[in-house]
């Protein structure tokens, strides 16, 4: 097939567009692939049309490799199942909600997990009918509040979403499996380095949950590795647990005069003035070889409120070493579904028995953090503050802190909480040794939902027995534009993109230069001989156009291999051009449409 | 490729779903095609996804033929464009609106006129460009008020609407043609009987506007033809328009009583046994040689209220030949983009002047209906009403009428429309002959936009000279799922779906029967060697399920061409058996292979 670029719909831009913050984005929209509609919404020319598609091929044709069925949900979805699944209220502000005429409430639906299991429940019955893997690529939205950076992070975005269906753990192990190595397949065919990562954080059951990242030090997320393999995204990482301490030895509680430490600084700086240096080997935690008082011997005491799914508001505390901070993401997945943010200086006034600064779980008079405590706030606590650890932290009174206070014999929490940010060198859970931190995009999400959605809306059928099971699911995405920008983000140089020939929206682009006839004769020909051999070919013959501006254009479109037919057309001469190298070759315009048509 | 059907995503149901009215929604979701997601809201199941691309498949070939380009916009869409066009207020309540989390106003594009528009208006600026044609196959949606009918009146549905932007008339003219061409060769593949009609109702500037219908008794259009080859929806057609009558030798009007006349059949009856005869050939509209008087003879005048797009509303009369109502069709397109209703009591209360049951364009003391008379009310007239016709109307006193009224001597209309029923027997307006009247389902549009959106959105290209000329558009629109239902509408039988060749979901449909390992294996190296030769093939090898399901399964799911194995396997003989026909034919398996794969 051959594409006359006379013809074609396609106008590459001179100038950047304004609010395109990222290089994938700067070279669509001058290229020509995507147009913008509206924030963070695009419109497809040809040009991204065919990338798009091509992905989505590559991608169908693994998740028919794997045993996977296409079906297509709509994009406007009613309201029902998602309230009965809790999400309705979950997404917040993240969704596109509407009423139809009749007053009923709809969404444009950002996954589709409850309708999948909904289906799935409208037709099977029986174990035999499973497993099942069925899957869509469909145009989705959310209502991000910053859209930005073009396709990698916009408000319409195609994604293809999987879903497996089980009746056993093992079923869905295989199940996951499957989908794990079809993504690994998509990934090489699309020439997309991957790291998968870890996403469990251990507190949904024990299910697996991996992310597919793609390296990059521009990427959005951090992730953790260490050299003996494991890897993890920060919301996964868990804490090696140090040993406890046994409480032989250690000095009791001593109130001290602190003030003006409203900082960790400030307190450290303030202990080291007035208290005996730690004793080394007798007390402190993770630095029990300290000759002086560091931000590991502080517990810092952060109070936060959670808003739970019901509305519900509470106020939490959570105790971590002063060396750390709480991060944001480890924050959002430990205590989701329910949302946390800082407490409030209302949520203060409920808690009078609070002194700001100078909270701690310990006073003379009894426990002042914990659900059994004198204000009965949740008290949560950092893995490494085992039993034994001795920490100077709040004494409960203005400017007053306490030091030797130790877990386990002067205060206990109601259980640990993993939100401290994780820093390079900490050990990885697996023993595999430290950890270094590093950056990534990501590309894929494979996840075993479980019995959620199943025993929410009811889908069960009957095992071997006869008797009813729930079913048990996993949930696989790719999101189609996200990749495509992904791969345009590290697929170009200074004068445009440099598209893998997996994608690449044609397979040769042939220009015709110069004035001469003989030139435009021999290219129309070859085109047609490259368009018989199966290729799709864009045909540059443009009219009363420079070769300077027709060659700008064949770089910043960027098909990957380039025919110029020009000078020495009329001795049956043409250029070979690979973008990707920039190597020129002249040769015979037979050995040219031998040497493309092989590849 | 071979799909197994022990494997694949499928149920059949033996029961019609309970809202289906119709029997493409009947079979469609029995079989296993489609599955109610909300009211007129589908999800698409493995089977239906097939028939729905190969459909898709087709257009986009024809498309390109067609030189048109491929692109595609997203379904939420901002507001803005549409509020330019003023589509924003005249869609009222059949459209999805909805905001973003910053109150935005947004809709889910029912078409994207708009947008296909400033998109050209982006990257286009000269005559060199055009001309230009572009499409997309895109998820629409439309808030129907009473969806129904399954896929052919959803509230979600796939279309495929196609622009052409040109800058001479003549230029619009050929790319009219050109889709026009298009649609032809699309039906003809789909193997859809059609009938080109035209509408054009020549109020919007004579620009071109037709139909394609498939004629269908159970269609929900009407349309007229005739024997001479005329063809135009209802809307379309135009009367033909008597010549005008001498006044020489008309009576004077006269003022009659008429008491308990308040239909037009009372009238009719009270006037032959009050009045003279009319005389033949002096006095009478189109019955001028009529002995009595019939409701022909009767000037109905019709009150009206519009609203205009700016939300006034003005009061209007129509007057058409007592026998004939007003059509609503020929009404809402008459005085488009103002919709019509009924007057009301109140519209009545601000008119004190018309005397209801008794109006007419006529008083002893001066007009009463026109711009000009006393109400100032807007009085239009069927092209029927001539100068020298005569007729009887109200005479603007309760319980009075008035005979030998003269149009064009003694009142006069603002001007003509085309609001009156066709009947069968009219004059085609062409001069080919009677109409008839037909029935049928529009399966495409073809249209000159003309000028408009360009106009409103300021779409504008340099021409030859320099000067900058408004772009002229057609829109052209084909309802993919639409079309998938009409065609499951005419493809069936008592037993289930047969579907056409060119869009059946697989090639073969191989039903293996019996215990016999035997017919299994040849059965699967059968669907094997068809898969071979590039068939697509649906496997029916389930096992300790009865040859009579699986023969109910086959005939319900449609695929035109079965092949059992089953008896004979072990002599190496299979059945051919044609699905339309019933056929069945019992050949060596290699005989199979080689006349299904010559197919």
């Amino acid at each position: 097939m051959v594409t006359r670029l006379s013809h074609f719909f396609l106008r590459t831009l001179r100038e950047d567009p304004a609010d395109a913050e990222v290089t994938s984005h700067r070279l669509l929209v001058r290229a020509g692939y995507i147009r913008r509609t509206a924030p963070g919404i695009f419109a497809w020319l040809p040009l991204g049309l065919r990338v798009k598609g091509k992905i989505e091929q590559i991608v169908r044709e693994e998740m028919a490799a794997a045993g996977a069925y296409e079906v297509h949900f709509p994009a406007l979805v009613p309201a029902e199942p998602y309230r009965e699944s809790g999400r309705w209220d979950a997404y917040g502000d993240g969704i596109f909600r509407l009423k139809d005429r009749k007053d009923a409430d709809y969404l444009l639906a950002p996954t589709h997990e409850e309708l999948f299991t909904l289906l799935v429940k409208d037709l099977y019955s029986s174990y035999k009918d499973l497993p099942l893997a069925i899957y869509q690529i469909q145009d989705k939205y959310r209502d991000e509040a910053r859209p930005r950076a073009g396709l990698l992070r916009g408000r319409e975005f195609t994604m293809k979403d999987a879903y497996t269906f089980d009746y056993t753990d093992e079923g869905l192990d295989a199940s996951y499996q499957a989908q794990r190595d079809a993504y690994e397949r998509i990934f090489r065919r699309l020439g997309l380095e991957y790291v998968i990562v870890n996403a469990d954080n251990g507190l949904m059951g024990g299910a697996r949950s991996e992310e597919f990242l793609h390296p990059t030090p521009v990427g959005e997320d951090t992730f953790v590795r260490s050299a003996g393999g494991y890897a993890a995204n920060v919301e996964a990482f868990t804490t090696v647990v140090p040993d406890a301490i046994p409480f032989d030895g250690l000095g009791a509680p001593v109130i001290f005069d602190s003030p003006g430490t409203p900082t960790i600084a400030t307190l450290v700086a303030h202990s080291n003035a007035v208290l005996d240096p730690p004793v080394p080997g007798v007390a402190g935690p993770a630095t029990a070889d300290a000759h002086e008082w560091t931000a590991a011997h502080t517990l810092k005491n952060v109070v936060l409120a959670l808003t739970h799914l019901d509305g519900r508001r509470e106020v939490v505390v959570v105790g971590v070493p002063g060396d750390r901070d709480v991060d944001d993401k480890r924050l959002e997945v430990a205590f989701a579904p329910a949302s946390a943010e800082p407490a409030t200086d209302e949520d203060f006034e409920r808690h009078p028995l609070l002194v700001r600064g100078y909270i701690g779980p310990w006073s003379e008079t009894g426990p002042v953090l914990g659900e059994e405590s004198a204000t009965g706030i949740r008290y949560l606590l950092d893995p490494r503050v085992v039993d034994g650890t001795s920490w100077i932290t709040g004494a409960n009174i203005d400017e007053k802190h306490v030091h030797s206070l130790v877990a386990g014999r002067d205060f206990v929490g109601d259980g640990f909480v993993e939100v401290a940010t994780v820093r390079a060198g900490d050990p990885a859970p697996d023993g595999s040794g430290p950890v270094e931190l590093a950056r990534g995009m990501e590309i894929g999400h494979v996840f075993q939902l479980g019995r959620f959605f199943a025993e929410t809306l009811g889908l069960k059928v009957l095992d071997e027995n006869g008797k009813l099971v729930t079913v048990t699911m996993g949930s696989y995405g790719i999101g189609v534009t996200r990749i495509l920008a992904i791969i345009a983000e590290l697929s170009n140089d200074d004068r445009g993109l440099i598209w893998p020939e997996s994608v690449a929206p044609f397979d040769v682009h042939v220009v015709a230069t110069g004035k001469d006839t003989v030139a435009f004769d021999l290219a129309s020909s070859l085109s047609a001989s490259l368009g018989d051999a199966g290729l799709d070919v864009l045909y540059d013959d443009r009219p009363k156009v420079s070769p300077g501006v027709k060659f700008g254009d064949a770089e910043l479109i960027g098909v990957p291999r380039i025919v110029i037919v020009g000078r020495g057309a009329a001795d049956g001469q043409v250029e070979l051009w690979d973008r990707r190298t920039g190597d020129r070759e002249v040769v015979p315009v037979a050995d040219a449409v031998a040497r493309l048509a092989a590849r």
